[in-house]
């Protein structure tokens, strides 16, 4: 496959297949175990991973086609860029620049069918995958920068939280790149444990866990463990990836856990869908939170985040106090 | 004290003292022991806690002066904005937009100085003091959006890590206030551990904490035995307020502690000043971290990231990978 022609703009929609991988949209990037290819993005100019901007084949996403060998022009950039909650409003000025910036936008459709007109309307390709392609994705980007394009790859929530900037570097490093070669930079965003904060109050003022229930990438035992020495420590801890219909055991196991180290009344704020449409926010008490588990409220874009002892709720607010008031008369 | 005249814009510049508690610019708020007052912004109309715009005195900034019942006027609003690493790149648009509608902005000076040219010539009022002013300030805020106007309070990072938001909430409470009252709202920022994240490459991907070395509101014990556990369990640490000459001992302990769990060279970055003009980035070994305690390197204004046990240094950057590689073919 010719690997220099990056200026061609040719769609090519032979491969345009949806793959539904079981779950619904996710908050931050999580790669999944079936195949997807590209969809073509509704309205913008779009091409796909059949088209020549890319060394890499659309039959094999999970490995790597191309290895830096196989481009021939100068690399262009390669920037990972983090949207925040989602929209146009949540992101940074200098996420904006650098999507300004960009020749080509890459990422998962629900994010790139958000971005700001001017953003979608400058630039040159598009190139979005629906969810559960995120291996196939970062791959596609790498090689549209080593191609020779000034690409941006984005993501919700920001680049360093379960998501793509990791990845990036690893396949960066598995095609026999480097980060330098691609001027690799990272914009960061708004993490959706902020976004969710933001929301409930001020729930996270203390010192903090992230943990996230998926156990494609971390094992199950681990998770547990995490789980067991954050709540005995005192952590607020922010969950991702609470739940799927392929993991409904691991909510189950995180509820017991977090219940056998804090009180049943512990305060629990869920946020689904922060600052989007469907947006639902919830402040309950622990121990209803594993029934919650089968309702509508909590799903793969649902933020849990889970009070320590001494946060409470006050004006529908959730409060975790960081002990000001021992040390000031007010 | 007549707090009904809420648009006096009358300067006293009576109250200007500036006290050093002891440290530089801080990238999270945190309060202090040690009194201070208002100083003046250069060049903006800047009002001060003497003013008639709040009811709060300048002589008792750590008790609450006035309480609900001594304002006449309905309330305005309350927003606590996160300003992301300081600079106005790194605001999101929501920021900007909140900061224009305000009628009011209270912050520490450093940050409100950074503030954009539009937004401190569009303010009614800028009053800003110098650091370890934060109980004093959040008040002085709440007093003058109980007074009628719509305030925001501004801080770097994000309202919920270390932050005013919790402070604020709190604060309104010891007034008889209800957030409702003020229509409290917080507008989220890219804390700093994102910040500092970004710059080292792919720190932060996985399971995550953070920890800050102050024990002014949250005792030494406390703090080691999070230490010991967020190491044990593999977790990626962002070690907040690592180092005050009042507290060498403090970040020496941490040091022993990390040291005790991860081998010597664990990947470490360090970020002094993120996004400042005096930014420094560092990638060291875990072995060497306890003696740059006593450089430059490390002060208030520096996050400190830990890798976990398989995060490595690739090419100058961090990556601390997902698993990804186990489960692909890449």
């Amino acid at each position: 496959m010719s690997t220099d022609d990056t200026t061609d703009t040719t769609t090519d929609a032979s491969t345009d297949t949806e793959t539904n991988c079981g779950a619904a949209s996710t908050p931050d990037s999580e790669a999944a175990t079936t195949e997807d290819s590209a969809s073509k993005c509704g309205g913008s100019a779009s091409s796909s991973s059949g088209s020549s901007c890319g060394a890499s084949s659309s039959g094999d996403e999970e490995e790597v086609g191309a290895t830096v060998e196989d481009f021939d022009a100068d690399p262009g950039r390669l920037v990972a860029v983090g949207l925040g909650p989602g929209q146009p409003e949540g992101m940074t000025a200098r996420a904006r620049e650098a999507l300004l910036d960009a020749e080509h936008i890459v990422g998962y459709t629900t994010y790139v069918d958000l971005l700001p007109e001017e953003v979608r309307e400058g630039v040159d390709e598009l190139y979005d995958t629906p969810m559960c392609g995120e291996v196939s994705r970062t791959e596609e980007a790498i090689d549209r920068a080593l191609a020779g394009n000034d690409v941006a790859i984005v993501g919700s929530g920001d680049p360093n939280v379960y998501a793509l900037a990791g990845l990036a570097l690893e396949i960066l490093e598995s095609k026999g790149a480097t980060a330098s070669m691609v001027e690799f930079d990272v914009v960061p965003g708004v993490p959706a444990a902020q976004s969710c904060g933001a929301r409930l109050g001020a729930p996270l003022v203390n010192d903090t866990v992230s943990i996230s229930l998926s156990d494609h990438l971390t094992d199950m035992p681990t998770i547990e463990s995490r789980l067991h020495a954050a709540a005995k420590e005192g952590f607020t801890i922010s969950i991702y990836n609470p739940w799927s219909r392929k993991r409904r055991e691991n909510f189950e196991k995180c509820c017991e856990i977090l219940e056998e180290h804090r009180p049943a009344d512990t305060p629990v704020g869920i946020v689904h869908g922060a600052g989007r449409e469907d947006e639902q926010v919830e402040i309950v008490e622990l121990g209803e939170l594993e029934e919650l588990g089968e309702t509508d409220l909590v799903d793969m874009t649902t933020t849990i985040i889970v009070g320590n002892e001494e946060t409470y709720v006050w004006d529908d607010r959730m409060v975790t106090p960081r002990g000001y008031e021992s040390k000031y008369d007010y």
